[in-house]
């Protein structure tokens, strides 16, 4: 057994190798690569895909998972083949010939989607998108294995999680959001950030923050793309963001946020190097680090003090010129229709939309010809006024086009997790806005390190949050902390 | 049959796609990655081999070949045929524990050769290049079966090149360079080009430079590395130099080298993408795009003559206001060890050198123990003064470190075809030198594309040096065009 358990981690590491190889694609085409090399990349990624899945279903993979006793491993060995199980069964239940339909359909869709985004016309898209959920019922189906289709779903991104126990925690949170947020709206709304602000001083500045955030430059790179994201894992984990002379702040938090991400990655236990617990452990877990990075430290008061001398000495003088107003201006609701670009009040209350919608149309309780007319009345019902159009609308969103169901709620869970980890972390380190006022994020980023990130996949999802906040995570600290905050910026 | 052709096809065709990543890892290495990331990158690399290694032996290859009968193929099929014949026979003769001791040695010698050039001791060096040639020795008994192990060699990079054509190839040249080399050496020199110039506008116009010379930068990009090199095939093919503030010439002349290389691959018929024609059909073909480009195009009075007005335009007064001077100083001999550094005139007597050498280590005339003094004799014959230091002789070279025997030769096989392409060339295209004084290289450039690089694979490197340019491929052109330049340059 010591031989299958040992030969078994070996393979399992090449296929980490092989799955960070394929994630270093998917920067390069991003930040990289040629514009016209499109079609051979896809052949590229095609053929690591066929060789990743090919491990995936490798039958020497079922004998060593049969001749392993878990039992007689010690925590770490068990917690790899918690992972490794976890995966195996998940590519032995969906038959290959579903798989591949998936694969190509997906693809394809992907397409599709971004045509009729460009176009406006989610009618052009409908009929794909009817296919999409029919494939991924039928996988839920062989998922389930005769249980609830949306909880096998969400295995993928948050093992452990419930589409009950989301809908009783996003239940308790939209009312509360909604009345908060009606209160702000009545408010009278701090000063925005206006101006144009040279965007080689954005990347300049967005480079130390990302330091700042303990972000390890030598273990990764800062460059633009479209989109942000993070990427690898590791000793290799890079991250992008953009640029808007516009909107610096777009260009700030979106770094702070992929930091987030990355620094997760960065500081798991070296000991998991490549392989299944060196990794974040879930969607919800990975998006608590960015979010806590992002908001309720970035955002706080105490660190956009420091940060509007850093703004000043990058831009010189741009109209905001005390603490107060700048971190009004840094968390000012506005109104808007695109989820990525909602301020903290709102953000989970597009993500629980989301959520309703696809769990409604993956029980069946909702129709894709009817999906245009409930997002439109839904949004209107949260947030007083219209779609004026569907890229604004049902169409803003890549996920289900790619069939990410089950996805979207590990956002909000992220937040939940978020506030859980701020309530401890701000009890363990009482003086850490003093810290923070002077651009030093470390006593914050080290409690995150020590007591999240250090254990990539070691622990459940659950474990991990409720070890590192003293209690199993709920929506409580996430609601107090967003109405103490918006209540002191709005003077509610 | 057709079966079994179309399934070897697409098969191979997966595994050139592969190829391409992991050559697409080999240029982030040098160019994006993060320093620390280096350990977790050679796991990746190894991942990769591993992968490409198991279909190298995959049996189903095999099963294919011996199901076709290459005759019933048509031409395009034939050549595919021929090189997927030629690779599973070089894999299938060496013993796999060979061919993985032969890895693991080189791997670890090129840092241990790294190390002896730092410190300059050869003898620490000694031992190691020792084992990885007896086991050359060893590789080359089992791909010779009896025949001359250097041939054997020779086929990895230039099928059909012998040992015994080469000797008398090489052997003619030598004393013409060498008689070349003295009386320039005894004539006045041109003056040097010297100053301070700006990297930022050397980048600028290294840049320039690639599009004039036809570089497709939709299927590419040009950065910085500490080795100037060309990656990758078919759509995306990327190209590196390196700048100097005091040596422009070295960014110029090595990004227009590189970019030889790249067009090579880029203009390849792109009815062989991702086959095996889709490549540079041998090194000294590839060799001599890069030769021709850096050298009997880029090198021309009429060229540099339009370089002259670019520099003027981008660094200011630099000394240097004539065409004529301008022109010398870009062909200026000038005495040197470095292979890598040598002007056209210099650069083969330092390849035929390292045939000589490697040739009778190989056939076991010359020891180990021997060698450093067997270089430094040899070099104060052909260059008149003595090796200074190891890191100037002997160890200049990372080649035989990773065990590329047989490689050398191909760097003058390039020199020697870029002589009788050159020639065809000038005689098709009369007016070349018109265009290129005013900066336009496509004459040149597209007799080249049409007649070498549109092949790819499809005949043997001397079949496509033979039908470009009309006549067997022999040293004759290139030292005519030696002694004509040369002469012009120094007034001999």
């Amino acid at each position: 057994m010591t031989t299958a358990y040992a030969d078994l981690l070996a393979f399992t590491r090449d296929t980490q190798a092989l799955g960070q190889v394929a994630g270093r694609l998917g920067w390069d085409q991003e930040t990289m690569m040629p514009r016209g090399a499109a079609p051979q990349r896809g052949e590229e990624m095609a053929a690591m895909e066929s060789v990743l899945h090919a491990r995936r279903i490798d039958p020497r993979v079922a004998d060593w998972l049969a001749a392993i006793n878990d039992a007689e491993l010690d925590a770490v060995g068990q917690a790899q083949m918690r992972e490794i199980r976890r995966s195996f069964a998940r590519t032995s239940k969906v038959p290959a010939a579903l798989a591949a339909r998936l694969a190509k359909l997906t693809s394809e869709a992907q397409g599709i989607w971004a045509e009729a985004r460009a176009a406006d016309d989610f009618k052009s898209f409908a009929p794909t998108l009817a296919e999409v959920i029919m494939l991924k019922r039928e996988e839920g189906q062989a998922l389930a294995a005769g249980g609830d289709i949306y909880d096998a779903m969400l295995d993928d991104y948050e093992p452990g999680a419930t589409g009950a126990g989301l809908e009783a925690m996003f239940g308790a949170m939209r009312p509360v959001l909604s009345e908060l947020r009606a209160a702000v709206r009545e408010a009278e709304a701090p000063a925005k950030l206006e101006g144009n602000f040279d965007e080689g001083a954005q990347m300049k500045l967005t480079r130390l923050l990302a330091k700042t955030f303990g972000y390890d430059m030598s273990h990764g790179r800062v460059d633009k793309a479209v989109h942000p994201f993070s990427s690898g894992s590791g000793l290799d984990v890079r991250i992008t963001t953009r640029t808007n002379p516009a909107d610096p702040f777009n260009c700030f938090y979106s770094t702070i946020h992929e930091v987030g991400h990355a620094c997760y990655e960065q500081n798991i236990d070296r000991a998991y190097l490549l392989t299944p617990l060196g990794g974040g452990v879930s969607m919800g877990v990975h998006e608590s680090q960015s979010r806590i990075y992002e908001n309720q430290i970035g955002r706080s008061r105490a660190f956009t003090g420091w940060l509007l001398g850093q703004m000043k000495d990058a831009f010189g003088d741009f109209g905001i010129k005390d603490e107060d107003a700048f971190y009004g201006a840094v968390n000012r609701v506005n109104d808007g229709y695109i989820r990525t670009e909602a301020d903290e009040l709102q953000y989970n209350l597009h993500v629980l939309m989301r959520f309703d919608l696809e769990r409604a149309l993956m029980t069946g309780d909702l129709q894709v010809s009817d999906l245009e007319a409930a997002w439109n009345d839904r949004f209107e019902a949260d947030f007083g006024y219209a779609v004026d159009k569907p890229s604004n609308g049902v169409l803003q969103d890549v996920h289900w086009s790619v069939g990410l169901f089950g996805y979207f709620p590990t956002y909000s869970l992220g937040n939940v997790y978020a506030g859980c980890l701020n309530e401890a972390m701000r009890k363990a380190v009482p003086d850490l806005d003093a810290a923070l006022s002077k651009g030093d994020t470390s006593p914050a980023t080290d409690w995150l390190g020590a007591n999240v990130q250090t254990h990539g996949g070691l622990y459940t999802p659950r474990e991990v949050i409720e070890q590192a906040s003293g209690q199993e995570p709920t929506e409580g600290p996430l609601l107090t902390y967003l109405k103490e905050k918006f209540s002191d910026i709005y003077g509610l």
